[in-house]
């Protein structure tokens, strides 16, 4: 702790938890040390204006600035990363600074059935044929081991020095009926070489401990995790959590910045909270399927490529300088237990291939469960987020890119903007005749700020209301809902009394805009790759969405502003958290994980920025649906 | 500590050093902790009667006993294993049962020149041709470097965790123009296949850091080790000290009883020992070629089977158990730190392969240091300890056996044996005429014991001079030096005044019976492995002995006494350290290693005690030297 040895208590509400501090400690950190979640959008670095709590007892030395008003300041408002503590305090954390993680406690319920073709995981187990020793047949252990693998098929063998520790012991055990559990590691970047066949651990051919692999999401935002049993071929139900690293930060930028920080422990820091999400989950996982982990022999986890980075603890620097080079695409095979992963020492683990920095596992992995890599219809498919990543192709090729939406899809850069949580404007319906608005609030209750799905719904209602203008700007008394305010035109949602923060729910114009340059982001990235490969955006037969975001979306209403792609509503499938049963499907099947390291290798990727014509198309996607009319006839 | 948290000082002369006791503990396990040696045979276990010490000042709790006779008790002498501290007490290590590593500080002497016909070591370092990436380019830097390495031919890439965490940064600090170091690694057990090729670190093409391997060979009792130069094929002058182990118990028995403690404790105890002496030494390198450390990967270790396993830390349990099966004859390519070796994560470790329990890795390198099995000629190798290890072959075929010969050899089961270490007696002559002897003493002061050498020199002038019968008996009234004692007739070399412990040397008809039967024991063994293949001793065309027992040894003296077979003078050779000569060509050449393990291959063990006939030729040899007569003609 810096600065003075004095220590006092920080109190936080509504949980009422109390973490000791010392003077000059930011209450950012303070509730971070304490595991005590404050949106932190930026970070930390005062930037984003996300992080705003409430003094109700002690005093904090802080003061009024851009994203902290004189009024703010006046109503004991303070941003957590500037405010500096100096003495006992307490603190409120009103719900929109709030991590809440009930959205995905809801959402852990079975998602749509995984199946494999076949049955045929990169871990194997092998009933070895061993004859006990003898005085005329004294090979050792390994040797012994060795023959009757070599006899059984298995060659390239290879072991690690715990597993030879605990060899004599597992043999005799049970008089050696053992069995080998062998895991098949692919040589680096290298698809033409066979395999080289790990033994991970020896154990009695029964009793039967079971045979499982864990498929695990690993989001920017949220962890998702699966078990699956290698003997049936059947996923358990996932379960999810808010990833622990969103208090550094929110976006991949804002992670990679805190991981290079200059005292050298930020890397560890996001690393150690990534597994310790990840030892919460297993933790769950243990209530459908005690002991599990005794029998679990591999991890499968996709992400992006800075998730993967800051999971496996190498250092993501250069995924955001250009030109834009990640250290790891293909990941060598490690073992979960030596990340920190509380899991036996024996389990595997296998990190999605990456196709960029910034199209990662995540999105192969979803490209793997989507299955359109083998059908020949064009197929647009896309996971839209801070970052969206876009594929295009069929079974004979495969583009991609990612395209740098902004935050508003997330809620972020929007004045009331917040992530899809209780509390969150998600529907909105407008009645032009009687001027009527109806609100439809997550969980709810009264309405707290606009995620990004409410926004869009948002934007359409009132684009097609005539409210909106084809430029984005509010059209002057088209509603009685519409205000000038310091920020300029806004549309009232909630007056403060109606709200659950006390704050007025407002959309701006800047809203609006930020709306517009995200959704042109992508729309311009699809052109891109399809004008790239000589097609139109009309021959696109299939939309696949992916991801979180695209649970909640409505495709009318993303197409009314020029999201999706004009197209019959009835090629669009939305394929919920597609990376989790990508990694599940790799989990069950070595087939499928080759099927992903050919993904990776088929896709050609485009740095958009690069491209000749994307900023025009950029340019002219700014307007609401486009300026080019014949897209959207 | 046990028995209760009052602490008081034992201090131990003649070094002055102190150590912190508590109330029933041994001096013996009081001196381990403060890593003071005294001699302990039997690991502590009170059979042996060599950890004899002198009660200075205080009291212990002891009593007289087989090993502790009540004029010994009178006299202050105590056995280290047996008696317990109830206070403060100053006790003095006496010269016959302190550890004494003078020996090998000389020994540190350039050993014979080691030269390999190819510098092809197992590990190689690729500088790898590498163009930077850019916009055009931004592959992921793992897939830029496995690219380039398979375009210089390199396949079937593996890495480690670690390695891909410093890539980056690695990488960039050279501006690309880097190499990697790269170890080829066996499958197991499976000659046929290629090795697989693990990366173990990327370094700037310049400026250089050398490239070193390092050889060691563990022994029982000692341990050597040299550097070896990747770049020149040069082997720098050994360093050697005694193995911390020996604390413990001073054969591969008695340490593999203590790494089987109930209390769990022995086996890490043994390995934190071993590697203890394993980073003394490496320190003592760094005076010849300071910060090596940094630019060595490799690592190869020749040690017997007991050995390997005590420094890899699997447990040696089933060596000793029949019937008879080490854990592992193979070893897998292990990492030296993992060990606690304190060298760079990055160095590979080689255990060299053993053929069977008690026919080890030391063998293996000694007989490919040898050259024998490339020659037509047919060959006795042999090393002679505690446990003697015979080969007989040659190109086309190879056997191998074990025997037990017991501690003679080492001074051990003789009334006055001691290492041979300063004090000892270990040259013999005496005059049939005048009835004098002459005797030479190691370090050239006072006799204090008799080494192994000694033995079978003083045995075979008395043999020759009529005082000791074929039989193994003294000749009554042959020489005044005959006296009878409580253990019956014994010869005095030297009376208490003229000795350096204070005590008469003295040796007697049981230390003489015990010699009989450890030549014996290893006579029987050559005549079983040749006669096992239809030769016979007189077809030996070579015998080569090996191990630091052999550097004393008067081979005339050896062939009186029946030890080494009656053959002309010419035909033996003395190549010294051959484990560690092995284990150096190994590391300077990958073709060696290769060989190692086609040596390990082609050996085919006898299990000497399942042996038919062995028994009848051990019980033949119990006479000097022979009973057939004709074996010595």
């Amino acid at each position: 702790m810096p600065e003075s040895a004095e220590k006092f208590d920080i109190t936080f509400l509504p949980d009422g938890l109390t973490v000791q501090a010392a003077v000059g400690e930011t209450i950012l950190d303070i509730a971070n040390r304490g595991n005590i979640h404050i949106n932190a959008s930026c970070g930390g670095e005062g930037v984003c204006g996300r992080c705003m709590v409430e003094l109700k007892e002690g005093t904090v030395d802080a003061a009024p600035g851009l994203y902290l008003s004189e009024e703010d300041y006046a109503a004991n408002l303070r941003l957590a990363c500037r405010a500096k503590c100096n003495g006992a305090a307490t603190i409120f954390i009103p719900l929109e600074s709030r991590g809440d993680a009930s959205v995905f406690k809801k959402a852990a319920r079975a998602e749509e059935a995984v199946s494999v073709e076949t049955l045929d995981p990169m871990v194997a187990q092998v009933d070895m044929e061993l004859v006990p020793p003898s005085n005329d047949d004294n090979v050792s252990d390994l040797d012994r081991v060795a023959a009757a693998l070599q006899a059984q098929g298995e060659s390239d063998l290879l072991l690690d020095l715990d597993t030879v520790r605990l060899m004599p012991a597992a043999l005799r055990d049970c008089e050696f009926k053992a069995k080998a559990t062998i895991h098949r590691e692919l040589p680096l970047a290298d698809r033409e070489r066979p395999p080289v066949n790990r033994i991970l651990k020896f154990s009695p051919q029964s009793p039967d401990q079971g045979f499982w692999a864990i498929a695990v999401d690993v989001g920017t935002t949220s962890v998702w995790a699966r078990l699956a049993d290698l003997r049936t071929g059947e996923a358990h139900p996932p379960v999810a959590d808010l990833n622990g690293q969103i208090s550094y930060g929110e976006d991949v930028i804002s992670r990679i910045v805190y991981a290079d920080r200059k005292d050298g422990t930020g890397l560890g820091t996001l690393q150690g909270q990534v597994v310790a999400t990840i030892n919460n989950l297993l933790s769950r996982l243990e209530e459908t399927v005690p002991g599990y982990r005794k029998g679990t022999f591999l991890m499968t986890v996709s992400g992006n490529t800075t998730m993967s980075h800051l999971l496996a603890g190498v250092p993501p620097r250069n995924i955001r300088l250009a030109p834009y080079v990640p250290p790891v695409a293909s990941w060598p095979c490690l073992r979960a237990a030596d990340l920190g992963i509380e899991v036996e020492p024996h389990t595997a683990l296998q990190i999605f291939p990456s196709v960029s920095s910034y199209v990662g596992g995540d999105i192969v992995s979803g490209v793997l469960a989507s299955g359109f890599y083998k059908r020949p219809e064009l197929t647009l498919f896309i996971d839209v987020g801070t970052n969206g990543e876009i594929v295009i192709g069929n079974q004979d090729w495969l583009t991609c890119a990612a395209c740098s939406a902004g935050p508003a899809f997330e809620g972020g850069g929007v004045k009331c903007g917040m992530r899809a949580a209780p509390g969150a404007v998600e529907d909105f319906s407008y009645d032009p005749e009687k001027k009527e608005h109806h609100l439809g609030v997550i969980g709810g209750g009264k309405p707290s700020g606009i995620c990004g799905s409410g926004l869009i719904n948002i934007v359409s209602e009132l684009f097609k209301a005539g409210v909106i203008s084809k430029q984005g700007k509010y059209v002057e008394d088209s509603t009685p809902f519409l205000r000038t305010a310091e920020d300029g035109v806004e549309y009232l949602l909630a007056p403060a009394e109606a709200s659950a923060g006390g704050h007025d729910v407002v959309l701006t114009e800047i809203d609006i805009e930020n709306l517009i340059r995200a959704k042109g982001a992508m729309f311009s990235g699809y052109q891109t790759l399809v004008e790239g490969v000589g097609l139109t955006m009309h021959e696109l037969e299939n939309v696949i969405i992916a991801g979180g975001f695209g649970r909640s979306l409505n495709i009318e209403n993303a197409i009314t502003i020029g999201l999706l792609p004009k197209l019959p509503v009835e090629r669009f499938k939305y394929i919920g958290n597609s990376s989790l049963t990508g990694a599940t499907l790799a989990a069950l099947s070595g087939s499928m994980w080759l099927v992903a390291n050919d993904i990776k290798g088929m896709m050609t990727n485009f740095e958009l920025s690069e491209t000749p014509g994307y900023m025009d198309k950029y340019m002219a996607s700014q307007f609401i649906p486009h300026t080019d009319a014949s897209l959207f006839a």
